[in-house]
């Protein structure tokens, strides 16, 4: 509870979810148990990836995680009983693959059609809860942005190309096909911009480009401010957007308000009726805002080789 | 919905609400029927406020607020039907006045005691619902306030005191109540910051104080601004610190975020579930850090006469 933003946090555990399986199996453990990755005491698994790296078989173990009130009792009875037992009964299983797809859609620039600009969010979601926080709302905000550019009439100079991921959750495999069918299809990516950390209140964006292109958006600070859009540092993009990096793409991750984002995130309680409208909106608006300066002001028209 | 800051919006239409009875009795209305004022579509009548002015007796008219759905629907059939029947039966009364007190603590200054700071929020609610948002959140956050001087074994050079105010809602007689006393009692308060304005993720603060005071409080904008405390503007504080108001006295207004106060606010729906806990503590600290901040560098230790 010490870091402010929650996805820092988040961050700085889940290795303990994701590896746990994996390390502890190398160490001979029957199963590992991991308590959720939430700001939240509740009763509900917060649960995710994991990976048993390159572990034989024979040593996969169980993974589990429990609910933080859980692993707070959890936590207590080991402490007054060193020798408790710990049993566990799982009834998952991995079905095999199915295919699955990418949605595409796209407003054809009017001055350098071949200089693409994404904008995009991911259609899969984690098994638990309907996933409307991931990534329900940044597949309806990238859609948004479409509507709004139409609704203002406003005709992009470059492409504006809106992307429903798919798969980010079980091995971003739509953003890897897209990338190198991007490749394939000799495609200029100029940029992007992924919707991927919620849909509350708008805080600002997360720059991963070039210096002169990070200070270049870093200087529209005094336009986004009065929208309560303060947050321009350079970092992450998103893990759908992250495979078109060049030297010269210019990939923003949208970042809106983290504090409730971990208590639904891959829950069952990450429903429809956990978003809310307005805030929502105003996150469409922002990266609406956004995709308008880069696509009038980042490369002046000049096409950049991929 | 085209202002970003929703008490914007309530400020610039609240007067339907409470100017209506007593404009339009004047014109001989039988009644008048308001909107809820709220962003949100719902069938939750957002109530208030009101007043008859210097109206006569005899010219009283019923008022009610009704919900935002129902003032949709009203719309659309008076737009078909001009010559629509509308009927309305209310129960409501007005009680007759009844005792009720503010709650006051403090923690003692260590160098100049007769400063005094006042952290504050209101402990009545309006009718409906609990009043989580409006004020729960501000008592409980001021409150903390005292709480985390303890617990980080701060103690402040002025006096910091706790006020939980009474009627805030109707009429605000523990605000002029406790300043009429402080002006008896020759006490010399220095400043105050207030949180009625909903337990949302913070955003900052607003600033009713001398320019100087003003440009030293936006000066602290790089201390706060990593905490998400981007907002140092100008302007009100609260209701019941501004009897405090004068030339030396820096009071200040908590603003967290304002896009779902109005979802909740004066409603059936303002209740403790709507409250987030992490939110709610950011606001505190935020509040307990700009205290900290004020009690050690606004007045330097000089004792300002009233």
């Amino acid at each position: 509870d010490t870091l402010l933003n929650t996805f820092s946090a988040y961050g700085g555990c889940v290795d303990q979810r994701v590896q746990g399986a994996a390390i502890c199996g190398k160490f001979g453990a029957k199963g590992v148990i991991v308590r959720s990755m939430t700001n939240s005491i509740d009763d509900f698994p917060h649960t995710g990836t994991m990976t048993y790296n390159d572990l034989p078989r024979a040593q996969y173990i169980p993974a589990a995680a429990i609910s933080s009130k859980a692993a707070n009792a959890l936590s207590t009875d080991l402490k007054k009983n060193p020798n408790l037992k710990f049993f566990f009964k799982q009834s998952c299983q991995t079905l095999p693959d199915a295919p699955s797809y990418n949605v595409v859609g796209e407003i054809t620039g009017t001055e350098t059609p071949e200089n693409i600009f994404v904008v995009g969010g991911h259609l899969d979601s984690w098994d638990l809860g309907e996933g409307a926080h991931d990534d329900g709302t940044g597949i309806v905000q990238s859609l948004e942005v479409a509507y709004l550019f139409k609704k203002n009439k406003i005709r992009p100079k470059n492409t504006i190309r809106i992307v429903f991921f798919m798969n980010e959750e079980n091995g971003t495999r739509g953003a890897k096909k897209y990338a190198a069918l991007a490749k394939t299809n000799n495609e200029n990516h100029i940029g992007g911009i992924e919707s991927d950390a919620g849909g509350h209140t708008p805080r600002g964006f997360s720059i991963q480009a070039n210096t002169a292109n990070t200070k270049l958006l870093q200087s529209w600070k005094k336009l986004l401010g009065p929208y309560g859009l303060h947050d321009l540092d350079a970092g992450g993009s998103g893990a759908d957007i992250a495979p078109l990096q060049g030297e010269n793409v210019t990939l923003v991750g949208y970042r809106p308000d983290s504090q409730r984002y971990f208590d639904y995130h891959h829950t069952s309680r990450d429903t429809f009726d956990k978003v809310n409208k307005r805030e929502l909106a105003l996150g469409s608006a922002s990266i609406a805002s956004l995709v308008y300066l880069m696509d009038k002001y980042l490369y002046n028209n000049t096409l950049l080789k991929p």
